[in-house]
């Protein structure tokens, strides 16, 4: 198995993802939240890059509308981005559609991967122990801001380098990940209330998000996506 | 002064680069080779995309034609990329047309730029001192290989990102950058041994350039982009 870290899905066209397992990140928020949203009993997720395809979508299915821009809930959807909000007896048994600035558009990005998986620190450990059983090589990619890298996934990303290190060859970026995560890992909280979008997260009243993300497998639940729909593998 | 850093000439279309100071890096080896040609002298060099274009420029200029493709010398051409190759006997007064597989690339992805430096570990101090003054925000731009990382230009990115940082407001990705610089600053040479694309060149016989471009502060020159001609500043 080889390890390849994508820093932006803008980067995914310079990776070769057929044939390979995808690792999907954006620890703030989308990959927290769709982590939540299927341990609290969500039926599926349906990644759509825009709120007009959310809205579209909605009008052949009864579902939940979700998602964020500018980090705030879309007007007229009925949940946010906040991992929080997914209780289950809000989402149980329900399909949501859902979209966010970054984490989705990462995974459209990753439709050529033979196998999509999304990961956060809240079901790291989960996540880690099915790829450490995986014979296929793996890239993951980090969902990043905008064209832009946010140091929170590439710590993520080095957590799971890390952990698969001993059966691995590395990429320069996969290595990058890994001493990433060497130099923040004593203090994940700190580094997601210093990196760029933690900051604008508590500008905008969202801190609590940020110690909700930082937590460590809280959920044995692995997401995956079959032909588009997002659930528990 | 803010410090940005873009990891691949390929994610330079999500950042800002009108108004700002670029510094275009690529440490194996274009950026070195680029310092010690006119660091020896050379009047200028005409950085083009292709081996084509630079057959195409020189029917217009008697110049020497200089640059790689998969790490080799053109053939035809009169120098490879080693900056062991730009001797003052060779290139002195001389104009170089030269084309490389990522640092061309990187210089001219970066046209929008108020100005454009390039810097190596070779001219690092004074290439510092002068951003040191500089009022502009500044972006360095990564050569990378091919749309990936390469860590050892993450890593000098750090370095200046080090010396500049009690001056300035980092982005997520000079902050990676300052993180990768500490962890690898007391072995330059060993970074450069086992990242991939010094592996390769070890690999074609070239373990000589990885010593010449692990040197520090062996030249004052700082070379800048003028109308497309790269000249000592």
């Amino acid at each position: 198995m080889n390890i390849d870290v994508i820093f932006t899905p803008e980067m995914a066209p310079y990776a070769e993802l057929s044939g390979k397992t995808v690792l999907v990140v954006d620890i703030l928020r989308a990959s927290s939240t769709i982590t939540m949203a299927l341990a609290h009993g969500a039926q599926c997720v349906l990644p759509v890059l825009t709120p007009e395809a959310a809205f579209a979508r909605n009008r052949e299915s009864s579902s939940l509308l979700c998602g964020e821009r500018h980090g705030r809930k879309v007007p007229g959807f009925h949940l946010g981005n906040s991992p929080r909000e997914y209780c289950p007896d809000i989402v149980c048994g329900k399909q949501l559609i859902f979209t966010t600035t970054n984490g989705t558009r990462a995974l459209h990005a990753c439709a050529d991967a033979a196998e999509l998986l999304v990961g956060s620190f809240l079901n790291a450990r989960a996540v880690c122990g099915y790829l450490a059983q995986d014979k296929r090589d793996l890239v993951i990619v980090c969902s990043g801001k905008q064209g832009q890298i946010g140091i929170e996934d590439v710590v993520f990303a080095g957590l799971c380098v890390e952990i698969l290190r001993p059966q691995v060859k590395l990429t320069d970026a996969a290595q990058v990940a890994r001493v990433l995560y060497e130099h923040y890992r004593a203090n994940i909280i700190g580094m997601l209330r210093t990196c760029e979008h933690g900051q604008y997260l508590v500008s905008i009243g969202l801190d609590a998000d940020l110690e909700f993300c930082a937590q460590f497998n809280i959920t044995g639940v692995i997401p995956i996506s079959r032909d588009g729909r997002i659930e528990r593998k």
